[in-house]
């Protein structure tokens, strides 16, 4: 069987070629060169290109001030941590979280804490005991569909982390590039709509629209953005305009939302390939149910060690994420070893199938 | 007099619009959509498009693995120095410097020093004693053209300070983009190919093409840039594709050169545009006569206080730079208060000389 001998990346979560737009970026490549070359081929201030911000504003309800585009939302998180904290300070994030945003917290020097979370987000009595005990100065979350679990934080919970933060003075910083990608169920108010003055949110057009434009961007209180424009000045003086540029061309031709709806319908049955094969082949397992989004989380049985499973996977035809990166953990918290990470959006249903096949043989030997 | 009334810019070194070859970018953008879009729209390794990294390897004479390619060099000198230095450590820059250089470095908390320069480039006594005294990390220079002074290091300021780097065991960080526009004179071999092992040269598509695109370079050696590329990824995870595409696109097309040729063509006339409305107009400053790139540098006549010269060149209608930011000075060092900096590329002739007229008249005032 041919889908025997090729090897099946449950590891990255990047959109499939076929998700890319080509055609239409091709136009709008032409066409914003053809208006506006003075502009995107030259060095512009570093919040971003303006049409694009203006834009962005609108979708949020908020003024173009309040919008910073960057080269990606992960290089914004840490010019975020550049500007809320301090080496040294505490901040907590999920547990699991996206490990890329853990290490670029790390890299600020920060003390990260992972709050464990549950089917509807995070445990708020362990969230309470955690914000008493470490006085953190923000939480970052991902509250729809989360990287790497899949998880959706409920309304009541994002109601009560907004008080919290209220409470405690501490910054939220929600990262949502997924949330667009729902295919299943009622959209939940993000928490920046819930409380505009002390969340930051981070988002971008990598899973929306490709990953390759590297186009994200932070919503915040006007101060903050000017804050870090500054700071991304000093960095890279602009970010890539003809990049935003294009972005801009492809929103204003109102073809963001057909994209979604059809990034939408080339995903849902990939997802609901991914949940019905590991019902059928590791009912012994437990994991996520999202109802969007890129990633299912597993948990492996009881007594099942994770490291063995991935070698025995690679072995298979397999290749699965290492799960500890995802774990803030302090001594005695699970470490992650049990968890996988399963990113189905780039696999065709056959090859979804066949590697959770592989994965309930790696697991079984 | 219609140039009378407009404001003339003397600040930044920015391109003008006439100098992007807008049509041409348009059909790279197309081809390289049409042709690699799973390439370019997607996520790809942190050292950038392999095509264009094997495209400047060869141009630079390296394999493309010493090639790394980000969104501006100036974001790659602030990877280089997390690598090549600690907080605390010193390093030397010339006197006067590239000001976001210096602020980059600062920001990495280094002790920047700046060696006095002569017509033909750095204070070779001054490099010596500082080297002897300060035990540098690394020396940042500009040696072709160089920002802000417009000079240039001539070949046996080049080849001792290679040998004094050797001797006392620092780095030298070339930063090189105005090389390739030269409009006299012959070209000096560039430190990086007198000494691989020792010089980090860094280099961009920003003044040969387009700023807004985000292209530079960093050409090293392999494990220095393989170590580049991994805080590239912890920093922005991939830099932007579809820019590097376009420029790989156009310099395998034969388009780079003679495109550098018809910019020479556009500059070289505003350049002697400047020298001889200086001659004329300024004979009791001094000033560098540059081959080439994009400044030209002037020390105010004796005695004239430079914060004047530019409040009073501002009613007159004419923005010049504030010095002091291109002085890495110790206490007893010229400030740059007396130092402008004369960004010629943007202007047309008139502009020039209209603006040139204006600052005798700031001086005279």
């Amino acid at each position: 069987m041919e889908a025997e001998s090729q090897m099946i990346n449950f590891t990255r979560g990047v959109p499939p070629a076929e998700a890319f737009p080509t055609e239409q970026l091709q136009a709008c490549a032409t066409a914003i060169l053809g208006r506006h070359s003075a502009v995107v081929l030259q060095y512009q201030p570093a919040a971003g290109y303006g049409p694009l911000r203006e834009w962005l504003g609108g979708r949020h309800g908020v003024p173009a001030e309040a919008v910073l585009v960057g080269n990606g939302s992960l290089q914004l998180q840490a010019f975020l941590s550049r500007v809320l904290t301090a080496p040294g300070d505490t901040i907590l994030v999920e547990r699991p979280s996206y490990d890329r945003a853990i290490t670029a917290f790390r890299e600020r020097g920060l003390r990260v804490v992972g709050v464990p979370i549950q089917a509807d987000g995070f445990d708020v009595e362990a969230l309470e005991g955690l914000v008493r005990e470490l006085r953190p100065r923000l939480m970052y979350l991902i509250p729809d569909f989360q990287n790497p679990s899949g998880l959706t934080t409920s309304l009541c919970k994002r109601e009560r982390l907004l008080e919290l933060a209220d409470q405690y003075g501490f910054w939220v910083v929600e990262d949502n590039p997924y949330r667009e990608l729902r295919y299943r169920g009622e959209p939940l108010p993000s928490l920046h709509s819930l409380d505009g003055r002390r969340v930051l949110f981070l988002s971008s057009f990598s899973k929306v629209l490709s990953p390759g434009l590297r186009v994200g961007y932070l919503i915040g209180p006007t101060d903050l953005v000017a804050r870090v424009a500054r700071l991304a000045e000093d960095t890279y003086v602009s970010p890539s305009m003809l990049s935003q540029g294009i972005a801009a061309e492809f929103c204003q031709r109102g073809w963001l939302e057909p994209n979604i709806e059809r990034l939408k319908a080339l995903y849902k049955p990939r997802l609901e390939a991914t949940l019905a094969a590991l019902e059928t082949q590791l009912s012994a397992a437990q994991w996520t149910r999202p109802e969007g989004g890129f990633f299912v989380g597993l948990d492996l049985p009881q007594g099942i060690d994770g490291t063995r499973v991935r070698a025995q996977a690679q072995v298979l035809g397999l290749k699965l994420s290492e799960g500890r990166g995802f774990f803030a953990s302090r001594p005695g918290d699970p470490d992650g070893n049990a968890f996988l990470r399963l990113p189905f959006c780039a696999l065709p249903e056959p090859e979804i199938r066949e590697g959770i096949r592989r994965l309930a043989e790696a697991v079984a030997a």
